[in-house]
C-alpha cells in the first residue's frame, strides 16, 4: 500500500472550441491541465476519472520531482496496489475550468481582450466543468469511463457525468456529496465571499497576482476550514487550549483553534487565486443536479449505471441527509445503488482524513464491476 | 398575555469603585444602565434579574415612548400576566459592563486619560459582569434575588450568580447556555474578530463613532447570525431561493439567505459598537464556569439553589450536550436540578423565537418557588 506512482508531470491540452455554458455564455478556447497514472489497456476499458474538490488540482498522486515535499492530494488512494490500483487502472485527474492550476479560469487571458478575464469570466455550473472534462476524455480516446470518483465538489462532478453522459460511464462513486447544497452551505460561502469583497486589495477582481487580497482570502479560507471540520474534531485536536505564547487576558490573545485558522488561511493565499476561489464557490452554491429538469426524479432517471455513495456522520456541510435524499430517489427509481453512512469525527474532511473507513467498499465495488466486463 | 409594562425609562447609576477583575486589572468608576418593571415588595423577596445576551441591552420590556417602533427585547416574557409577571415580580435588567448601551465599556471615557478606553479597556470575564451587577442589586437594597434568568450569555451570568453569590439567589434559570463554549464557538468568534481586524476603518479600535468599521462589523454579525440559526430554520425561511432581483448567473447575484445576512449585518452597524462587540465576544470565548476552581465539580458544588435548564435540539452553537454536561454534574452532586431539552428548529435563537415552548415550565418553577417562601 506504500507504493507510489513516482515522478509525474502535469500535462496540458488546448481545445479550440466554444464551449456552450449553462448560463448561455460561451467559453473558449479552453486549456485543460491533467495528470494520468497507469496505462490505458487495449480495450480502453480501465479508465478511472478522479474529480477534485473546490481547491484541488490535477496533481492527485506521485511527486513532481525528487525533492517534492508533498505527494499529490489523493496519493494514499492512487498507486500500485492501492485502491485505485495503477497496475490495473488508468487514472486521470484534470483541473476543473474556473480553477487556477493550469485549466482555463478567471486569471487566464481572455482572447477577446488580450487581458486576464477577472470578473469577465463567466459564472460556471459544475455541469460546465464536466462538459470540459468530456473533451479531455474524448481527446484521450476513451469511449467509456470505468468510474468517476470524487469527494465534495468531486462527488457533484461524478453525479453530473452519470446524468449527462450515461453511455460514457460504467459507474460513479460520489463521496461526501449532495444533490444541492443547503442554505447553510450557501450562507457560509456568502461569508467567505464578503470577506474578500471587503478587502480593498481585491479591487473588484482586478488585483495583480503579486498583490492579492491576502487578508480577505485568508479569512474566506478560515470560513471554509470551519465548515470542513466538526465540533468533535476541533475538540479532539484543539479543545479549549489557549496559545502558550499569549496571555489569556491579552486583547489579541488566541486560542489554538484560532491560531490554526489564521495560520492555514495565510498559507492558502500562497497557493490559490482569489477570483478562482470566488468562481468555484459560486459553482458550488449553484449546484443542483435537477437544474434544467422538471424534478430530482427526472434528473436521476437518466442514470444508467450503478453508483456507490458515502456520507460521513459528522459532516455538517453536506450532511448525510443530503446524500440520502439522492440515494432514496435512486432506490425509488430502481437504480442499482449502494449507500454507506460512515461513522467519522472528521466532518466533511473525513473523505481525506479517514479514507480507510470507506476504501475497502470502493475496492470491492470496483472488483465486482471489473469482473462484469 | 398581551399586556405591556407601558412606557419605561433606562436609568443609570454610578459607582465610585475600583472593581477587581479576574484579569488582575481594576475597572472604575463604573456606570450601570438598567431598567426595572413592577414593584419591589416589602420583604424584598420578589426581585427577578433578567440577564441579556451578547448584543442585548437593559431595555427588556415596554417602550421608551409612545412612538417607539419596537418594545424591549424580551417583551413577550415580561409584563402584567406574563411569565415574568410584573404584578407579582420586580424585574430588573441591566446592561453588562463591556457593552455599549449605557454601562461602562470600551467607548466610555477612561478617567486616567480623559479619552475613550478603546483597546485600553480591560478584557472581561462574564464573572466580572456579574460582579458589577451585584453592585446594582446592593444599590437597590435587595439581599436575595428570587431568580436570575437569561439565555446564551444570560445563562452564563445566571450560573455565575449561583456559583459566586449562592446566598443571594434563590434559583437560576439558564437557557441555551453552556459551562464553557466549544472550540467551534470560539472558531466562529475568531472569524468575526478577523472580519473586523481586516477592516482598515477599525484602526486598532481607534475609529471615530461616526466612522465605524462598517464592512467588518456587518460581516462579523453575519457570522453570528449563521451560528444563531440552524440548517433547518434556514431551509424553512429561505430554502435555496435566489433573489428575485438578481440573475442566477450574475457574479454578484445573491441567494435570499445571502441577502438576509447582508441586510441584517448592515442594520447591526447602526446599533452596536464594534469594540464592545469584540470585548463581549472575548468574554464569551473565555467563559468557563470552572475558571479558578480545581474542577467543574468543585465550581458547581457552590450552588445552593435549585436550577432549571433549557437546551434546544437544533442549537449547534451551545449544543444541548454542553448544558447536559453541567446538569449531569449537578445531579451527581445531588443538587436540585431540572432539565428540559426542547425540540425546536430555530437553533440557538430558539429561546427568543419560540419562548412558548419552555415558558410554561418557567411559570410552574417560579410558582413552586414562591409557594415555598
Amino acid at each position: 500500500m506504500n507504493e507510489s506512482v513516482g515522478i509525474v508531470k502535469t500535462r496540458s491540452v488546448d481545445f479550440d472550441v466554444e464551449l456552450q455554458l449553462e448560463s448561455g455564455r460561451v467559453l473558449g478556447p479552453l486549456t485543460l491541465a491533467y495528470e494520468t497514472y497507469g496505462t490505458l489497456n487495449r480495450s480502453k476499458s480501465n479508465a478511472v476519472l478522479v474529480a477534485h474538490a473546490w481547491t484541488g488540482d490535477a496533481h492527485a498522486a506521485g511527486r513532481h520531482g525528487p525533492d517534492d515535499r508533498k505527494p499529490g492530494w489523493w496519493d494514499g488512494m492512487i498507486g500500485p496496489g492501492k485502491v485505485l490500483d495503477t497496475d490495473q487502472y488508468f487514472v486521470i485527474c484534470s483541473n476543473v475550468i474556473g480553477s487556477c492550476f493550469g485549466s482555463t479560469g478567471p486569471s487566464s487571458i481572455n482572447p477577446r481582450t488580450g487581458k486576464p478575464y477577472h470578473l469577465q469570466f463567466p459564472v460556471l455550473m459544475v455541469r460546465d466543468m464536466v462538459r470540459a472534462q468530456k473533451l479531455l476524455i474524448d481527446h484521450l480516446g476513451i469511449e467509456q469511463l470505468l468510474t468517476v470518483i470524487g469527494g465534495s465538489m468531486g462527488a457533484m462532478q461524478a453525479l453530473e457525468w452519470a446524468v449527462h453522459y450515461p453511455e460514457h460511464v460504467r459507474s460513479i462513486i460520489p463521496i461526501a456529496g449532495t444533490g444541492r447544497p443547503s442554505p447553510m452551505a450557501i450562507a457560509l460561502n456568502a461569508l467567505a465571499r464578503q470577506a474578500i469583497y471587503n478587502d480593498p486589495m481585491w479591487r473588484k477582481g482586478n488585483y495583480k497576482p503579486e498583490h492579492p487580497p491576502a487578508d480577505g482570502l485568508a479569512l474566506a479560507r478560515a470560513v471554509g476550514h470551519i465548515s470542513f471540520l466538526s465540533d468533535t474534531s476541533m475538540q479532539l485536536k484543539f479543545g479549549r487550549r489557549f496559545s502558550a505564547r499569549d496571555g489569556q487576558f491579552d486583547f489579541f490573545g488566541q486560542y489554538e483553534i484560532e491560531r490554526y485558522l489564521t495560520y492555514n488561511g495565510r498559507n492558502f493565499v500562497e497557493r490559490f487565486d482569489t477570483n478562482s476561489f470566488l468562481y468555484l464557490a459560486k459553482s458550488l452554491d449553484l449546484y443542483d443536479v435537477s437544474w434544467g429538469f422538471d424534478s430530482l426524479e427526472s434528473a436521476l432517471n437518466n442514470l444508467a449505471c450503478p453508483s456507490i455513495w458515502f456520507a460521513f456522520s459528522s459532516d455538517w456541510l453536506y450532511a448525510p441527509y443530503q446524500t440520502e435524499e439522492v440515494v432514496n430517489v435512486l432506490r425509488c427509481l430502481n437504480k442499482p445503488v449502494e449507500y454507506h453512512l460512515i461513522e467519522s469525527d472528521y466532518g466533511h474532511d473525513s473523505f481525506l482524513v479517514e479514507p480507510e473507513k470507506f476504501t475497502p467498499k470502493v475496492t470491492s465495488f470496483l472488483e465486482k464491476l471489473s469482473a462484469e466486463s
